[in-house]
């Protein structure tokens, strides 16, 4: 069995194991203080365009989420979310542990736009009753594959400025989102744009690890505090410093999340031909193809991924996950299984 | 530079790395359901004498205590510790974010007695205008180096036992504790006189990974939701599987701790034969000799400690970490630079 | 002008301010031991028919549901409600406040089913990457007029039962549902059919004041000290006190409900007679009309009301409440002013 | 028997039921907006010499402790407090359940100085190990009976200047400490040494009731969201604005607290004459003598009081409170069995 279920399913790229073992037994600070985070960082904030922008590692995406969010909002402010979003659909709760409320909107594509949040203001206007909205959280790309446009993400920020909101950006698949063929956006425009934002090394190669930037580096002024907090901050930072070196030097971390998206394509590609449709547009390295039941069962004979969502009594949508880590040649199988069918 | 400053400045036991390099591109089930996770709580759950336990892993320390202890306490209840245990004194409030006081103690050595929890109790007895004392924090190995004795240790579990306290081991140095010459317990017994404890991987030898043990299962029943929510559940859960499938296989974990151990305890022969007295007494890895200033002053050229607490005007006592990863030939070199003072 | 905003707009039933006048200057224990509260909740206990009830008085009505939830979830629970629940739609966050999700359900007359549980169940069965609904939460009357019936309750009360679901009634308006012309509930029943609810006085004639009862006393077993930490243990408990007793003397609770409702159905009947329509079904003492709005124009020169929602060009829902205090000879004035328009 | 056990055994002075009854069936708006609370907080803002200050109206002294210490500290922030300090030891934890540790201090007299501080800032300057100061709370009286002079005040208030800290005074006995002998403080003056102060109403003649006064408005700019979502708000917050009004009205409040300290002091002197000590100097309305238990025991046969703390086999120090409310006539016959007693 062959699994397209998600991207994480492997280890970490080659590059990385390799620098841990050349450095393993070279002493270094702990907490975040060795020469490899420090380094890390640096070449992040010189990639983002923005020398003053504070940058934080992080092992995971929810508590990247649950710490950004709990240490910019105060106890009456809430954050505004798609439905879809992975703090509202996939984390247990971590943000209303930490006291906030998420807002949700329903989207047709995962994305926010200036008019949901209009909308949101208006339903939370009746204060003191309400929750007051402060941030907006978006996610790029999407839980459900789609991507924010360069004019998508400016009229979000524009009305945010507008409006006394803070705009962050998950970047879990963030790599898949900037090197997708629609993409339109850069690193530099990201952090132009955001006020926060997480760059994700977990599902792009890393073993643990996201990198937490703070565009503004004001807003992340005592962040250090929270951090140790939450439980996140790593006696040994080395092993995220170590990583996130290694997947900006040369962009590997590009090259890497292009490869996914390439293999997404390809299969894409192969199921319009065969005349099946989408769920939700086929843009990164996550597919949500609308296939028949019985081709379904088929293809779940030798490879796994989720059935997403039942369609009709003769179709499902499922999900297909490609990574830095897929190999052509089993999506080349898995291609021709899907034209074999009839 | 030499640094004795702690037991994580290395990265991981090389047996570690060489493990995550041979199952790099084996693809496995993502948090936490990957066989080598899976395998290596059955490991422990056999090593600790009790194949019911509900073992959980996590990455640190600080995260290990919040989650165990916000998982197990009601809004009303509280932790008792001393007040130099990690939770009260290193972690950022940690457990006070979670809504729940730490009721400290002062104590000679970093041990609680029953006498101690008393104490507590009698001066927290005024329902409902006080938190409710529900919960025993303890540290084995201390933070200030000493150990719990079997008697001891079995005092304290009464106590709670008849006054429904859960009673909690953190075992960030559990190793160096169970390989003390002094030491007359065993993991197996830990099993048995503790409600929920952890065994800590970060400082003898995991890069990341504590083991979280629920000896009475029912206590860990919904722990998984709590991991998930404090965002410690990680995408690649095979990281930290890993890692204690190695460091439990033929034991290494207490090889490990055993030379870090003999390491301190060579140093604290020396500073004895020298003349000079501990601030607490010489027990594990973590050494409090009371130094003049000119010792101290020449020891920092070429070695990196703590100055811990100065004593009076010509102490101080600094401290020494030992682990490992520590070379014995540099600590030869730092027991001759002792010795040579005068 | 004259108020039909809100059933607070007055201060108390003239009873409960003689008698906390003549009781004034005996002196009391504090904290909620004063006899008065004794008194009124052993009277509390008996109508419910429980006498094992544990009951306890709070300030109002977000603090009791504040306190009530956040003292029966562990942190990884959460709430269902209706979309227009007071928790969800009037508190500014209170339950997520304290920690915990708050699932909602849209519903067409405010009122939750057994299916709606089920839904929700279905929804958030991707353990552990979702939060655990523990608890349900209903209003009665709802937030919109409507009310519980006895079958409608008892089947909640089942799906809890079968499902390990805590049911939680919020009675801010109980009074007035339990006096309903088309309620077939007592307080016994309720007593029966919910595991925790409140009774409201606020609303009902008292100045403030709520009586929480914890129908399975297991549950309220340290009630006592979140009452005190969430700041809701009132030093002069009596004043809680004194208000239920004089409410629960002869059921004067239920006759003031019961001339809120009278007045209410007046006007109903009047809308009704003219050709309006209403919102939600016009049933207890909040109606939701939907009128012309040169009618709503005319009628607010006089009059304060909430314009509710906006339904067509023309059209406008409002919102009309009545209670204890509410003068009939205005309410006859405001039908006149009704049955003029043309 | 006659209870000098606390200053909140009796309801409210006659002058509040008074008015309550007479205004209670004018229609006011809800939530505060009443006339009668905006005209109250203008009064209170003449009082205090500063119109632009913020106040708000709350039932409790727990919960606007509780209120104004969240709605101020960020997560990783703390609350210094004398060990002493009510949010310490009389609240239930109710500062850590909203997240933030109270760090305490040894004292003698219950009062905070500034030397304290600057050795609580040394204790917690190992960034980011440790939460960080941020405000500091302190009561006038004190829980023990004591007052700040204008010095101590304005050396405390310079260190927080200077050092980044807030400063909150619980006044729940403002009024004691502003009438006692040895005070040199005026409530003008605590607008302007103080960031936040609370001016406690049910220890000094209220039903319930305290005004929370922001004397820098920015940091209030958002309290009525919090005042809502800890569920303080209340419908009818007539009563609480028509207390505040009659309690300011030709100063009454003071004329209440002199009258208690009045009679305290009668005690006091006796108590001296018969050669007894004080546990605390004998100041303000909570008296601290130190008696024999021969004399304890006789007295409480007719008299309510707490034994505060053993001091020797013959000894005790007990606690007497007077009020408001106190019997000139008891306090004698109290006085004479204090003489007759040898």
């Amino acid at each position: 069995m062959y699994s397209f279920r998600n991207d994480y399913s492997e280890g970490a790229h080659p590059n990385i194991l390799q620098r841990l073992v050349e450095t393993n037994l070279v002493q270094q600070s702990g907490y975040g203080e060795d020469e490899y985070s420090v380094a890390a960082k640096e070449m992040l904030k010189q990639k983002l365009g923005n020398p003053a922008a504070a940058v934080f590692f992080i092992s995971g995406g929810t508590q990247s989420n649950l710490i950004v969010i709990s240490s910019l909002l105060k106890v009456h402010e809430a954050v505004i979310s798609a439905k879809t979003g992975h703090i509202f659909s996939h984390e247990t709760g971590a943000i209303e542990a930490t006291g906030h409320r998420v807002i949700t909107v329903d989207t047709k594509e995962g994305k926010l736009q200036a008019a949901d949040l209009k909308d949101v203001l208006a339903a939370y206007s009746m204060r003191p009753h309400v929750v007051k909205p402060r941030m907006v959280y978006i996610s790029n790309s999407t839980e459900i594959g789609t991507i924010y446009s360069k004019a998508e993400l400016t009229e979000l920020r524009d009305f945010c400025l507008a409006n006394n909101l803070l705009l962050y950006m998950d970047g879990a698949r963030m790599g898949h989102a900037l090197t997708a063929d629609s993409n339109d956006l850069t690193l530099t425009d990201i952090g132009q744009l955001t006020d926060v934002c997480y760059i994700g090394g977990t599902k792009n190669g890393a073993l643990i690890g996201e990198a937490v930037v703070f565009n503004n580096p004001q807003l992340g002024a005592d962040f250090d505090y929270v951090l140790k907090q939450k439980g996140a901050l790593l006696a040994k930072g080395r092993l995220l410093g170590i990583q996130f070196l290694e997947l900006f030097k040369d962009d590997l971390y590009f090259t890497l999340a292009r490869k996914a998206n390439m293999l997404a394509m390809k299969i894409a590609k192969a199921v319009q031909e065969q005349g099946y449709t989408f769920l939700t547009p086929a843009t990164s390295n996550q597919l949500f193809p609308i296939l028949p039941k019985t081709l379904i069962s088929e293809l779940s004979k030798e490879y796994q991924f989720y059935e997403w969502e039942a369609i009709d009594a003769e179709h499902s949508a499922v999900r297909i996950i490609t990574s830095w880590a897929t190999e052509e040649s089993v999506v080349d199988a898995f291609i021709a299984a899907i034209r074999q069918h009839k």
